[in-house]
């Protein structure tokens, strides 16, 4: 290693542990034993200009071991990225610092994906690495390759063991996504010890499984190694590769390197002195970094620069020759034009006979990809039932990059964050699809598609006990309150065509939260009141005819045409109510406080929500004097009518129990 | 294959789609070509008596593929499990029937678990082998082998592509479960079309990787070769056996074999005539079977019987020999004398300084221990962290399966199905351990929990943004109402020592509700007004002085210290509050409507709920005029006490809330 090197990689080193000893919070395990492998490749093989941050033709980086951000932190400060300056990281983990805890998309210049959670960052890699072969088939012409970039992902022992990254990598091996490149930083240490306690596997054979390029590098600290590695890796476009490198956990540290100590806690501040010492660094004064190391890495950034200056040059020529799909670049960047579709009077048409909104999802989202050419997406093997299958559109498949129908087998959690990935790539926009009751599998991926404010849409099918003979373990029951309760995330139960077109919309045109859909298998009547006004999230469907009404019946999707039914039946003994029908409480909540004290009058005390799922989160509307009819438990297998039936999801028993609290 | 070997194998496979076709629901795909696997396995290999299903050295068989649930109905059937009749099996998916769409533990005799999510099974297997692997350990002595049984699973490719299985298996690899042996029906079909499309990963490789002895067997109709790769798989003791077995989906069905139409649809009525014809089946009417296919059934179980009874009498010589060993086998199978701790003193005294509830419930679980030798967990690999290493007891290894601290690994998922496997099996209870913000990867699999009726028990410390640095991914603000929701699942978030007390007694007393413990990172003050009556769910903890309170604080966990301030500063203002401590909303909902209304009479409007997490799920309690301090969105990264301040959990905040709805 030249001189320059080793200082700059021990610069990463030594500000990581500074941050974090200033902190006393964070892991310096993984900095310090990655920082040669991230040098490597940052500085000598890495595609991307500090300068702009956005370029659309960059090399992507996931750090999927998202607690080792001091990592990235230090070399988003050492090449200038954002501005990021040493005061930021002496604020690492601080209130409000650019530096939190774990890397933070859309918070900190430089990051491309919200990471922590670990194996999620190999998911979403997974996802970029696809947008990118998508892009690359759609937009590539002849010579001129305007799509052509590689995904890198960095992650431990712990983004080995976690079942999602199994998943994304099995995907990515039958896809062959040959410039997806994975660094497995091994260091044979998890936190409870030694990974020979839990993790005795071959990673590499696994891989090879997978039908991975497979790259071990003995010594984590020998650039050279690393560096041959990458090009290795680059070179093999019929294939992804992991490349496992050996390193020591906590290297540097005397006291702590090859230790489980390292991995989580401040070295201390005897133990950093050390570390300098042990180094050979220049000097003891924290956060020092040597004027020659930021030249160092300045000649790095302005040779990148250059790198994209031709890349622009490229993309102009490519846009000269080509200006229809210069045009289409822009549509699929810049939002291509689904405005005319959604106030077209064809798309708010009401449906005409009763029907399944899973079917009548699958119409709506055919009519939206055919005008909206970079929507792309699928289902984890449950198209046919999830009806999300877009007809006239070719598979996406190891053949065939430019398809937009995924297939993304038996694999709910890395669809997800492969949903998530695709967004965060750029130019498109994505949806997912399963049963609804697996909704618990996209939980942990769905949480961060809000927190990032990717706008990843959700189709879930099959969602109560309408189910049927499926019985329990495929009914949800707590899944609605489960997605309900996350923060940034819009669900949508709607009760017919309409309303599945106001859920369409809301999910297409969000920016920043995602969406789901949550949609019967069985039939449901269109409901004459039912409208635009869905959009708000909920809404008056059927009024009663006095101005303060005798009560309010609140209900979604299937159970709505229950209430309506049940509205009729207590007109005739002379009791007035109102129909809310309530598609999304999320969206509802955002409503103006006027607004809701128009649907729901707080004066107005007799409430009953009807739905057929777990009651919990009702309470904010049905008060101490309303009641419910909801699931109290689990499901049964049987046909679905009958199953209404028993669980008392009928006219009757929503007449009986709105007269039980008259 | 004999000839009353292929009519026995026939009958299975007719039983099984004559019910699917009377049903018009359900599979028939995995009965018709797992069949002779399974006829093979049930008849000459496994260990089994039908007379006595809860044998306790029975070998135990899940099926993973919960979906081909008639291949065991017809097996049960056949075996005369629990009289199991033919009218049984004709009302298959029907409501109240023994046969369900999905086999149901506790509901049909002769199901060792309840599947259907894909994995989940194979999860659940690997902790039945931990289970046998650790009750042999720990009984075993010299000739006397009175635990010695297999463990057997099976499934298909979805089961393959989960997550969940690749954690459970690289887990059972590394612990060399040498008497798990796993079926891989292989027939290249999915729903969505062949496997090509999303799964051409090498499974035998895969599983070569994690240290599984692997065998393939060519032909998934050949008898001797299934019995010979069986017999194979139980020789070597020294890790567990994959055995692919190629098959062809449908099998034996001209017009559906081979194809994605046989997966999950009836195969018509013309196709099971031709199914009959094609197999050489003696008969065209439903459900018919051959006498001596009874016959055949009825010799294996007989022999089976004998079988058990040798068991029997070696347990009695075993007893006889080993008095004290056949007490704590008692102790283990009919609970072990854990009241005598929950009714002592010591157990419940109070905390005499501010602590962690983590820190609480782990000296709570060393004293639960020392009375309760059948107790065994883990964590997934945060046992420092979540304070769950049981002291002075060894570590469970490949080199020790009497140890009772377990080394999940990262994989929070298989932890959780491995957990339930333990308990399934048998004669072991079990806790999991996590943060609590991963909750969200345990989900799936506390649901099973829940559905099925068992009694695991969960630690999720760093239960709120008190997590501080870690940010956002790792602060909780949704998990709780997610857990709530969840029906028959107990979830307590104490807030102090005696209500720490109070969770555990209650998850080690229960015997058919799983339950969660939501704990601390950080210190908690001791309430002077914390009492038993936390198992109650919800309690008064401070009362007014007037017989009706100007208004009603409610908060949980790490908030009733500040509700209880809020009192008093409102006291100064002469506003006299009651305080309720909820530490647990699902065991409060099951106490007697009087009880309820003592605690929170609906007279009683002014109602505040405090809980530094979702407000969702509490307006059932808070009503239409009550009001909230509670997390509106993510946290955020930094130290705990200033998160707190942001977010708005001070007296200060508390006060003016109140004061707010006054």
């Amino acid at each position: 290693m030249s001189n320059i090197d080793n200082l700059s990689v021990n610069a990463i080193r030594v500000l990581s542990a500074d941050a974090i000893q200033k902190a006393n919070s964070g892991h310096p395990g993984l900095p310090l034993g990655s920082a040669p492998m991230a040098y490597e490749l940052w500085t000598r093989h890495m595609k991307h200009n500090p300068e702009n941050p956005d370029w659309k033709d960059r090399d992507r980086f996931v750090l999927s071991g998202g607690h080792g951000s001091m990592l990235l932190y230090s070399l988003l400060h050492l090449f200038g990225y954002g501005k990021l300056s040493i005061e930021d990281l002496s604020n690492f983990r601080q209130l409000d610092s650019l530096t939190p805890g774990h890397p933070e998309y859309r918070h900190t210049v430089g990051v491309e994906a919200t990471t922590g959670p670990l194996g999620a960052g190999m998911g979403m890699a997974v996802g970029m690495a696809i947008a990118e072969a998508h892009m690359a088939a759609v937009f590539n012409k002849d010579s001129y390759d305007v799509v052509n970039h590689y995904t890198y992902a960095l992650g431990g022992d712990g983004c080995m063991m976690e079942g999602i990254s199994s998943e994304a990598f099995s995907l990515a091996g039958t896809l062959k996504l040959g410039k997806l490149i994975i660094f497995y930083d091994s260091n044979n240490i998890s936190i409870e010890g030694s990974t020979d306690l839990a993790f005795t596997e071959d990673v590499l054979a696994r891989f090879k499984a997978y039908d991975f390029q497979t790259i071990e590098v003995n010594d984590g600290n020998d650039l050279e190694a690393i560096g041959k590695a990458i090009e290795e890796a680059k070179a093999d476009l019929s294939r992804p590769t992991l490349i496992k490198v050996n390193t020591q956990i906590g290297f540097g540290c005397p006291a702590k390197q090859g230790k489980a100590s390292a991995h989580g806690e401040p070295l201390g501040a005897e133990n950093i002195i050390a570390l300098k010492e042990n180094l050979n660094y220049p000097s003891m004064e924290p956060f020092f970094v040597p004027e020659e190391v930021y030249d160092n890495f300045k000649a790095v950034a302005a040779k990148n620069a250059k790198t994209e200056e031709q890349w622009n040059h490229l993309f102009k020529e490519y846009s000269t020759k080509y200006p229809d799909m210069a045009k289409l670049w822009d549509e699929y960047y810049n939002g291509a034009t689904v405005d005319r579709l959604f106030s077209s009077e064809d798309y708010w048409k009401a449906g005409e006979k009763a029907d399944a909104t899973r079917n009548i999802s699958g119409k709506i989202l055919n009519k939206i990809k055919a005008v909206m050419p970079n929507l792309i997406g699928g289902s984890a093997d449950l198209s046919p039932s999830n009806k999300t299958h877009m007809t006239g559109f070719e598979d996406f498949s190891k053949d065939n990059y430019g398809g937009s129908n995924f297939h993304f087998g038996v694999r709910e959690l890395a669809m997800t964050a492969i949903g998530n990935g695709i967004i965060l790539h750029g130019g498109l926009r994505a949806f997912v699809a399963t049963f609804f009751v697996f909704s618990d599998y996209v939980k942990p991926m769905a949480r961060l598609s809000a927190i990032m404010g990717v706008p990843l849409t959700f189709v879930l099918t099959h969602d109560s006990i309408g189910v049927g003979e499926d019985g329990p373990t495929h009914e949800p029951i707590e899944q609605l309150a489960m997605l309900r309760a996350l923060p940034n995330f819009a669900v949508f139960r709607p009760c017919d065509e309409i309303e599945t077109a106001a859920a369409w919309q809301y999910a297409i045109k969000s920016e920043t939260t995602p969406t789901a859909l949550v949609l019967t298998r069985q039939n449901l009547q269109p409901q004459a009141g039912s409208s635009k006004e869905a959009l708000k999230g909920g809404y008056i469907l059927e009024d009663s005819t006095k101005s303060v009404p005798d009560g309010i019946i609140i209900a979604s999707g299937s159970e709505v045409d229950l209430a309506v039914k049940a509205k009729v039946e207590l007109g005739k003994e002379g009791i007035d109510i109102r129909v809310v029908s309530m598609p999304s409480m999320d969206v509802y909540e955002q409503q103006s406080v006027e607004y809701k004290e128009s649907v729901l009058p707080k004066s107005v005390r007799k409430r009953v929500a009807v739905e057929a799922l777990s009651d919990f989160g009702w309470g904010k509307y049905v008060g101490l004097d309303g009641d419910y009819v909801t699931m109290k438990g689990f499901g049964a297998s049987g046909p679905a009518n009958l199953l209404f039936e028993k669980f008392g999801f009928t006219v009757e028993n929503v007449v009986k129990t709105f007269k039980g609290i008259m």
